[in-house]
């Protein structure tokens, strides 16, 4: 019997019974809520540090702002209000009394870091101001699905201020290319299209939206992140000026970005297979397990050795001899959850001096002799890594079609993502796919790479498809 | 004139001052909530990571529970409920509807982890279930303080499982002992006094409370970090039991320990001068900054040859040659911001081939060859963490007095700490020190280790103290 539904039997399914097996998440007791178990939060808190490191590289600061926001601050942009509205939770007692003025559970931050920017900014030479934080936010789900849409969620938002528009513009891109595409793609072993969104998909209160998307196991895609250039909105709606070099005061421009642990749902559905996840090395927190096959003494000492000769070596190994389990369960367990090489110890090998290496990219296996198996292995892990991103490349390739219609478009759609000049698209096309459950991804220049500004010139191409 | 309120005119106004001035923290716009600025947000992020780290040496797994508990799980243990009910913000509105159970924002989260731990606590074999969540609870305060007691705080809460009383006893023990007191000693530079809580002052539903007891710059104590032995009570409400290697099923044991945003509450207060913050150089997340005296082109050559000498040895080292602020106004701020060493490259020192190396902990300034300068940093750093910790300790030494009534203890917790029996307060002891806005901070074995059990013998000692 198959640990888990099958990926062509039911997609959706099969990514419940992953997140249930592998013991990534549960529902929360409130609806919509998701507690994240102790292996689904080291995918996030891995995710996490090297994210991190990319938003400090890039110039911004960590901050921490309230979770509670006064309702009049959404108020104050137009768009913003609208799009969160029908999200919003409130809380309308505290202290065992009835609040004179309900607060909102932040569903994201624009409003009150708007607040405290104008406060701080103050002179040209306090811009840019770049600060992220990471912080859990709330935005009410009717339909849930774990690490997907959850009502609540975990996430970083940067929000910076910058004296003038290309400033601003000039950021916003770089955060989507060297923060998230970068990362996705060299530690998530991801590949993903980076565009701009199309006016309807935008932003509650945006100039232009920068996205990355990703294409699910399944062909759907999914916004992995997103980048936002908010013009002089924000600044107006807060008054976040400053005193030029000129001597005069200007209105700032800002950028929002954020990414959140719907990523970990997007390695899942990625790189899963029939088996259960499939991490890629660089981001796995068990990146080798050793297995004894037996519980034997000599097997499990000499897997020991190995586990501990893999962690000298910095490689993030960990030694599975659980008592009570037995092999082939064990497997299992680290199959589900996705570890990108076991080294196998066991007696019939041991006895002519060898271990067995396993990919879980591939499945393939190689025996080689006891010495060389630590040394052998930062290589694989390279070639994994390299593996997981080839395969992912090449489904995305395959399921990617170039049309010249509309209605072809919305065929190719179906079944994976399909690329037309945003010409023949426009607002209209774009509620023709609505329809159908489609829309626009994102928009490219042809030759993939992300446009500047928002003008709506001929050689653009868009990529339509199903969403998650 | 003085750049804060001097500690001996208005010590609460200081701190404000220093909060202010060196730029940690703001007031969140929702009263009590606070908005925790870049400074002060990078000293929490250091001691986030050094925790981080302590708690995972000691076994435990971080994971995320919900931010919202349904109302209904909070009652099922009775202290527990009575406990936090004055506290809690509550929930009514989601999604543009009105909830048909309201839900409160966790004040903390033994209940909501409680529910889990019954799920996946299955046989002896998933014990010991050793779980931590960094996150930010919400108890509505009515006279809030940065960082010492606001609305939303963040902080870390472990919450563990174990198969029998004395194992979990010994785990909050050695929370208290391994990561917090070792955390607070050695990194901190705070000496603190590890004891149980008097029976009064135990957390809300827990069977012994261990606590770690800071004194701060005005003779008043501040409770660090405190770890609970919950006995079976949260067991039995949420049904955490196992199937025992006889076969039986048992009531688990739970612990619970948490860490918050407080510590840098503690941190400035205990270490802070009339210059501003003190920052032990283990936690500092700039050790040493470079300033140059002079806008001149050799001068901040050199102090920029400097600071990356400094980087490269793995010192944190900040350049500080902002334009537009002189030498005085750079001292200033960084002296505020408590940078543990400055060094300052000047004209006329370099004219004869040194510069000068200022401790922040002793104001204490020596001239060395420029040629030594970087290499004489790390014993320098060593000397100022090992400075604080002298300081804070001789401090709380010469403002603890032992006492032999609970009369004198009265007056000498005036001024600080009085160390009396115990056998002299007890429970009717307490009440009267109540009266005087006193409390027993922490019960100790008298040589000043933490005592095992909750038994009153007669050899213990008791602190009592004003608190924040």
């Amino acid at each position: 019997m198959a640990v888990l539904t099958l990926r062509s039997d039911d997609f959706p399914r099969w990514y419940q019974d992953v997140i249930a097996k592998a013991e990534l998440a549960d529902n929360g007791p409130v609806r919509g809520s998701m507690v994240i178990r102790p292996y689904g939060y080291s995918l996030w808190e891995r995710m996490q540090a090297d994210v991190d490191a990319r938003i400090k590289a890039a110039g911004a600061v960590n901050a921490y702002f309230p979770l509670f926001i006064p309702e009049s601050y959404l108020r104050r942009e137009a768009e913003h209000v609208e799009g969160f509205s029908p999200e919003l939770a409130v809380v309308t007692h505290g202290g065992g009394k009835e609040l004179e003025e309900p607060v909102v559970v932040r569903p994201t931050s624009e409003t009150v870091i708007g607040e405290y920017m104008a406060k701080w900014t103050q002179s040209y030479r306090d811009l840019p101001l770049l600060l992220n934080q990471w912080a859990n936010v709330v935005r009410w789900e009717l339909r849930p699905r774990l690490f997907l849409r959850t009502s609540e969620f975990l996430w970083q938002e940067g929000h910076t201020a910058h004296a003038d528009g290309p400033d601003a513009a000039a950021y916003a891109r770089r955060i989507a290319l060297e923060v998230y595409q970068d990362f996705m793609v060299s530690v998530l072993a991801m590949p993903v299209f980076v565009g701009r969104k199309t006016r309807k998909e935008r932003f509650a209160g945006a100039i232009n939206t920068l996205t990355c998307e990703g294409m699910m196991g399944d062909g759907k895609a999914l916004q992995m992140a997103t980048s936002h250039e908010l013009g002089q909105n924000f600044a107006r709606a807060f008054d976040i000026d400053y005193l030029g070099a000129d001597g005069a005061r200007h209105l700032a421009w800002t950028t929002s970005w954020g990414s959140s642990t719907r990523m970990v749902g997007g390695l899942i559905m990625a790189h899963g297979d029939d088996a259960g996840l499939r991490v890629p090395p660089r981001l796995a927190p068990t990146q080798v397990v050793v297995l004894p096959v037996r519980d034997d003494e000599k097997v499990v000492a000499t897997a020991t050795q190995i586990a501990d000769a893999l962690k000298a070596a910095g490689v993030r190994a960990t030694l599975d001899a659980r008592p009570g389990l037995s092999f082939g369960r064990r497997v299992t367990d680290w199959e589900l959850k996705g570890a990108p090489v076991r080294v196998e110890v066991g007696p019939r090998d041991l006895a002519v001096g060898n271990v067995t290496l396993a990919r879980r990219d591939t499945g393939e296996k190689i025996t080689v002799p006891l010495a060389e198996a630590a040394a052998r292995v930062p290589a694989l892990l390279d070639d994994v890594q390299a593996g997981l991103y080839q395969q992912a490349l090449a489904l995305r390739d395959s399921r990617t079609a170039d049309v010249t219609s509309l209605a072809d478009a919305i065929e190719a759609a179906a079944t994976g993502f399909a690329r037309l000049p945003w010409r023949l698209v426009g607002d209209e096309g774009e509620a023709r796919l609505a329809a159908e459950s489609l829309t626009v991804r994102c928009i490219q220049n042809a030759d993939g790479t992300l446009p500047t500004g928002t003008d709506d010139t001929d050689d653009l191409v868009c990529l339509v498809a199903r969403a998650y």
